[in-house]
């Protein structure tokens, strides 16, 4: 950020009288231009005994597979982000279950929530975003190609949980740089 | 949001190649500039059977009781920013426990999360965004002057839970203009 949204002035890194943090603000109209984390949303679709996922046609870690999130957009709730990114990114419709996961990333600031969900049908297809579709057993999961720890997280949680017939609420924090 | 914060120039609101929704485009740059819900997180500070409240020095709900909250911050974990809001609108150092309700507001845009907290000891007093904190057992909390709907959920859900003894997560809808 070099310039103000409000008026167009140039903006300087300082803090505020009264805050403890550096914030943007207008050299013009003193606006102070907050930043603040995003919220990353997504689904775990299953079918059978299968979860779908989508390979990235995308940046960043294009060719690698995860499962179909994207940020939450302003006016929804963060249900509908989930089932809007998997239309989106799998062409696939999904009834949702409990949150799942919810996974601090402070180290890019972001938030991180995967829905448990069910596919309404054996129907899918790649999305605009992805290059391929497909479901996998546990036992085919391409765990060396798993596009973010997030999801990675997300799916050991899964199949644990499965294992134990006992649906458990994650929050979980994910602290090194690597995603 | 009038203009680009990257360059400077004039921003349009339309809808960019490959997108659905109307974003702030530049006109000189063509730097799409995202707009998405906002975090608000806090904590329900407990003490005995007590809970505790501050009174709002500042709009919007000045002077009605709420929960300490605020916020989320970048390069922070949403336990972290429940611990800083309640030093800071509270003095008060907690030690927290789960997280117990995520409340999607999609009518303005946010997400209010709250985790279950203990007070360390009974010190407490009033942040500069606060004009009083107390404590307050289930019978004696203000329930007409609660600042913010979330907080009325959360402290009643709060209620419920201990009654039955079972602490669950709480993933809640808010759909109403007013908060």
């Amino acid at each position: 950020m070099k310039y103000c949204s409000t008026c167009g002035a140039p903006v300087i890194l300082c803090i505020p009288s009264g805050d403890t943090r550096q914030r943007h603000i207008c050299v013009n109209c003193g606006a102070i231009h907050y930043q603040n984390p995003k919220l990353v949303v997504g689904a775990i679709p299953v079918w059978e005994d299968k979860i779908l996922l989508c390979r990235r046609a995308i940046e960043p870690r294009r060719r690698k597979w995860t499962l179909p999130a994207g940020f939450m957009e302003n006016h929804e709730t963060s249900a509908e982000a989930a089932i809007r990114e998997t239309l989106e990114e799998a062409c696939a419709d999904v009834d949702l279950d409990e949150m799942f996961t919810f996974i601090d990333l402070p180290c890019i600031d972001q938030v991180h929530i995967f829905y448990r969900a069910r596919l309404r049908d054996a129907n899918f297809r790649p999305g605009d975003e992805s290059l391929e579709t497909a479901l996998f057993s546990e036992t085919d999961i391409p765990w060396d190609d798993i596009a973010f720890r997030s999801t990675t997280s997300t799916l050991r949680h899964y199949f644990e949980d499965r294992r134990t017939g006992h649906w458990r609420f994650h929050a979980i924090v994910q602290h090194a740089a690597a995603q």
